[in-house]
This record gives C-alpha cells, sequence and structure tokens, in this order.
C-alpha cells in the first residue's frame, strides 16, 4: 500500500476520498463495485474516481469492480481512520444547535469523540445533560490544553462567532466545524469546515440543473 | 457589468465566491479591500482572488483596492441574490437538529424563506410551533408541487435518509441540504451539499497543519 499523505492531495480528490469512504461504509463488505457504478452513486465521472481510487494505492481489481471491504481498508488508511487514537473534539455553544447536534448521536461508530461542551450560560452549563463534561466558556482554553482536544464545534450565537474562533485558534484547536451564520476569517493554523444552513443554501443555488 | 452564468464557473471558484459574499456582507459598505486584505482573511492567494473577482465582471478599482459595496454588488448579482423573487426551501424532519435549524432564525435578511416543514410523526407536526405550517410527510410530493418548493433541508432519521431523498428528487427539488449521517446516492436533477457533522469533522481530519 503505498503511504499517501492526504495534504499533498489537491483538496477536491480529499474531499471526494472522504465521501467515498462515507458512501462505502454504508454497503455490504462482500459488495463489488466498479467506477461506472461508484459514478451512477456520486455524480463524478468513473476516470476522476479511478484516477482518485489510484491516488490512495488501491489496485485491487479494476478489472471486475472493487471489492468494498478491501477498498473501504485503503481509504480509512489513508484518511488516518484505521488509528485507534479517538480523535477528541468539544463543542462551544450549547443553545438548541448545540443541544441537537450532540445528542444526536451523529458520531457513534467514527473515531471523533466529544469530550467537553462550553457555553457563555452557566445556567446552560448546569442544567442540560449530556455524556461529557460542560464548563463555562471562561474555561475554553484551560479544558482544550488539558485534555489535548483538537477539533471544535461551532454553534454560538453570530455576534460571538469571530471571538470564540480566535480564543480556539490561539490554543491548539487544528480545525473548526462552523455552524454559525458567519463565515469566519481564516487563520493559518486552523482550519474551517463552514456548514451554516445558508452557507449550503447559497452552494446550491448557484447550481442551477 | 458582463453576464456569468454561475453554473459555468468552476466548482471551486463558485464556492469561494459564495464564501467572499457572506464575508463581505458582514463588513461596512465603505470599506475598501486590496486582494492582500482578502488573502488575509480568506487563505486564498491574493491572485486566485483578483482572478475569482475578475470573473463576476468587477473591474472596481483593483490598485486601490475595492470598494466592499460594489464589490458586494456584482457578486450577489453573479448569485442570483438580487433577484427579488425569495427562494422557497422546506424542512424534512423535524426532531431536535430540524427544530434547532428552523427556530434559530438562520435565514433571516437572506433570500431564502422556509414555507413548510415535514414529519413522519403527525405527533410533531401538530405539537411543534413555526412560522410557517407543518404536515405529515405523507403530503410532501402535493405540498413541494403546490408552493413551487426548491430547496430541501433534510433532517431526517439515517434510516430514512435515502428514501426521502428519493422522494425529493421525484416532485422538483432542485437542491437538498443534507444533515443527516447517511451519503445521499446522487440523482441527475437534483444537488446534494453533505453538511453532517461526520462528512466536515472527516474533511478536517484529512488536513494536518
Amino acid at each position: 500500500m503505498k503511504n499517501v499523505t492526504m495534504n499533498e492531495l489537491p483538496e477536491r480528490t480529499r474531499r471526494r476520498l472522504v465521501q467515498l469512504t462515507q458512501l462505502l461504509a454504508q454497503l455490504p463488505d462482500e459488495q463489488t463495485l466498479t467506477s461506472l457504478d461508484i459514478e451512477k452513486m456520486t455524480g463524478w465521472s468513473s476516470s476522476v474516481i479511478r484516477h482518485d481510487i489510484s491516488v490512495v494505492g488501491c489496485n485491487c481489481g479494476a478489472s471486475n469492480g472493487y471489492r468494498v471491504k478491501i477498498l473501504l481498508q485503503h481509504l480509512k488508511s489513508a484518511l488516518g481512520h484505521t488509528e485507534l487514537r479517538e480523535k477528541k473534539c468539544c463543542i462551544v455553544g450549547l443553545g438548541k444547535l448545540g443541544e441537537a447536534l450532540f445528542s444526536s448521536d451523529l458520531l457513534s461508530g467514527t473515531p471523533f469523540k466529544i469530550v467537553a461542551g462550553f457555553d457563555a450560560s452557566v445556567n446552560r452549563t448546569e442544567v442540560l445533560k449530556a455524556d461529557f463534561p460542560l464548563y463555562p466558556i471562561t474555561n475554553l482554553e484551560k479544558i482544550i490544553k488539558e485534555e489535548s482536544i483538537k477539533y471544535a464545534i461551532l454553534t454560538v450565537p453570530n455576534t460571538e462567532a469571530q471571538v470564540v474562533a480566535e480564543r480556539l485558534s490561539g490554543c491548539g484547536i487544528a480545525g473548526i466545524v462552523n455552524y454559525t451564520g458567519i463565515m469566519l476569517v481564516q487563520h493559518e493554523n486552523v482550519a474551517v469546515e463552514n456548514v451554516s444552513l445558508i452557507t449550503a443554501l447559497s452552494a446550491l443555488a448557484t447550481i442551477e440543473l
């Protein structure tokens, strides 16, 4: 198996591989897929798919199709998902959206684990029930460093988004999933995924099928 | 002003323009920005930024910088945001996440408007309070056609995601914002934005800064 560092890859290839991994994880292990089958499921062209798959060093049966199990192993290895070490996350902002995200068990079966929650309101952190401790946001930097938390899910009100993002970038957070309606000003040492409703709808609205 | 059809543009250019529009909308109208200023805020290179901006036909002061107000007008026009007609959306799945998304007023001041909600549980559609009517999911196709709804926000349980997505694609929906943990199998006539927590975290985890 070739040793690929994912950040050497173009962004679009990386994103397709992440999505392909999720898609395959939904299928039976023993299923076999050709690049044409994958084209039908994803809308990406089969030649792009064959190229992406070759990038992760998988030559596992391009003629007869790819076995889901084998291809998934290659993809997970390239994406670092086979690492046993869990990837620690925190959720910052425990309003309705924050609560909905952590209580809906979206991360079970993944390497990601929420280990802390933060909110400006001490009432909120005392009243809410979660499988992990909740802290007042004054403790943000202290807890993130102590727990070596790497990813933050940002669900604070828009007015606080940029300030909190800057605090996160200052204490070792590597990536932020931004659910706020604010486009964050980027920092060199933090990656941001903008997944707010307005960003997603705006992106859709530019495509007329 | 050049007439640009957004779907003629490469996907990454489109996405940058959408994000740049959101970023500029947060700044004072009278502010002036150079491409270097934008590089600092976004992490994109200034030459890429100048290219993107030239694509929407804006030659509004590359030497002294871009006036936020003027650049925003060009971008909104290219993105179709100046259309007075509202873009109708529905939300499908009224669990905690669905409720959090529609009750947090994330779309105020945008052309997008949620005009209907759907859930498999009649109890849920009768008990929840919303600014728009809530329907049992059996009425999905009928209401979407009657109201000419164009976009769907998908927040159903994972097990129902693909089936509901296929119903949506069959009744005229042009785009789906997918908050479920399932990667949807694509259809030719529907665009999908995957914004689930697991997709976003997986994308971040492939970047080591």
